[in-house]
């Protein structure tokens, strides 16, 4: 991070720097970064506001999650040549203590799906869902940026659970996505649809909410009786500088509903049950997925920015390099 | 209701009408009413804006809970000179089906406790707090308009739940009864306290929220990780022709939190058990509690902007008549 980004971040906000490499130490792992992972939530770190997690300093390597291979191995779980994830940030090589690194299995085809379907935004979608949104089959289940990363998967469980879904995206190709790849039962376009209209007649049960703003108020007048909504994200707000407040606590009295935040880092402990129930589901076919790829490390300053404009069809990724092994 | 409200209600929005009462037919009860309840929830009934029950039209009778005598019944439940109470209305006289009134036990003293500690805003405690709030003992509960008829008895049920209890309230009379009749561990004065500055160092597990707005904007910035908001009320809203939206729900996130509203009458099932639990509590002297009594029915408009304008002491009440028998 070159510079503290002010409003929607610019290219130059970020830098390429060398540095020197550390050999891993007892218990530590060298990885070579293949992927790393574009997502939202970077651009919180970036900001200085008091949040869940420590801001970036000027000069820090930006945090991410990323897919690499192990080089050279300190620590008896990993050996040269394992495929892993972790959060090892937006560069091509990190020393990472062996105990934040998760194994690859290698049936996992392609293995960049343990950075989205089955990997941190696709947990993110099964405990959002299933944790704090808590359908029930026959419920209505609306998703905001449903193309996303999480909104992809978080339909297509809703879809699993016995659910009607509506998905929310923005422009025609995305919202094509919803309904033939995504099987959302209805799809709204928020560029060129009135929100409020197109949900009228729907009896919202759960609102998994990834983008707050406009559309969140919109979606939130077509509440069922004992509604949940369930915080994801507010993307629609990490560029203010000084967020004005967007929801009336009263309408949860009305609606005798349940608003709720979670954060994907309090369930690491039960990564593993998403993990092996998403990779059943993408084995079978019962949950689809869009990957969209930015070659080179140095894109990945545009990739984010584009992800924040809403410019990504899919999982926005970024190859850093080839596999060797 | 001779006018619906604009802003703050003003008396020449409410008149007395003299009407012809009806016998009661089969299944019902004439009840000659000796207490009205005044009650933040009577302004949104006489809105009309969309809520959880049906506004009030002009002329209409205005919403109540209250304590009467049953002068004749046609119900095997009740006979005459039982007490009772139901929501019959600001009215001196009502006739009412037997299964909507409920019979005051004669050990409760005073009776009128039916209409508050033992009562719906007793009961609105209870469920709000142990069904919603879900206090732990070592919990922090902050309760906004925590002198209030709702309030004074959420805290001293946080208390008896072993919970640190923080109480809110708006000026030196509310503050001291907070901590020498109601038992809270501490009290801010809203009117002379900055909120948030009072609550530095406070960790609120639970915040059991009357009012809205800016203090529980304040409450807000002192929340645990796993917090939980109680939305029971949002009585500085109540006279905002279009309310402003106050709270911004990626804070949710970063507390891990949820916020949760609720009505009392979804709880009608189990009023019995709160009635019980509280007679006790309150035969104990394990719960204390204040009236803040108004003479006369044609009093009642202005017992009631009092109210909203946070002059009462207490439990606000209406004395309609001297019982009889």
């Amino acid at each position: 991070m070159a510079a503290r980004p002010v409003g929607l971040p610019q290219e130059s906000d970020f830098a390429l720097d060398e540095v020197e490499l550390d050999s891993p130490k007892v218990g530590e792992a060298l990885v070579r970064i293949l992927w790393a992972s574009v997502d939202p939530y970077q651009r919180g770190r970036m900001s200085e506001a008091r949040s869940y997690a420590k801001s970036l300093e000027i000069g820090d390597v930006i945090t991410a999650a990323n897919l690499g291979e192990v080089m050279e191995s300190n620590d008896p779980r990993f050996n040269p040549g394992d495929l892993v994830v972790g959060q090892l940030g937006w560069q091509e090589y990190a020393t990472a203590r062996a105990g934040t690194l998760r194994g690859v299995p290698p049936v996992l085809e392609p293995p960049t799906l343990a950075l989205h379907a089955v990997g941190l935004t696709g947990f993110t979608a099964y405990f959002g869902l299933f944790d704090i949104g808590k359908p029930r089959p026959g419920d209505t289940v609306v998703v905001s940026a449903a193309a996303g990363a999480v909104g992809q998967i978080a339909g297509q469980l809703a879809k699993l659970a016995g659910c009607r879904t509506v998905g929310i995206a923005g422009g025609p190709e995305k919202a094509r996505d919803l309904t033939e790849l995504y099987g959302y039962d209805a799809a709204i376009d928020h560029k060129s649809d009135d929100v409020a209209e197109a949900l009228r007649g729907e009896r919202v049960d759960v609102y998994f909410d990834n983008v707050g703003g406009e559309i969140s108020q919109a979606v939130q007048r077509r509440l069922n009786l004992g509604a949940r909504i369930v915080i994801c994200g507010q993307v629609s707000q990490y560029n203010a500088q000084r967020p004005e407040p967007t929801f009336h606590p009263g309408l949860l009295v009305v609606f005798r509903a349940r608003m709720e935040g979670f954060l994907i880092f309090d369930y690491a402990h039960r990564y593993d049950e998403a993990a092996l129930k998403l990779a059943h589901w993408v084995a079978n076919g019962d949950i689809h997925w869009r990957e969209d790829v930015t070659e080179g490390l140095e894109n990945a300053p545009r990739a984010f920015i584009g992800m924040l404009n809403g410019e990504n069809q899919g999982k926005a990724l970024v190859k850093v390099a080839e596999r060797e092994s």
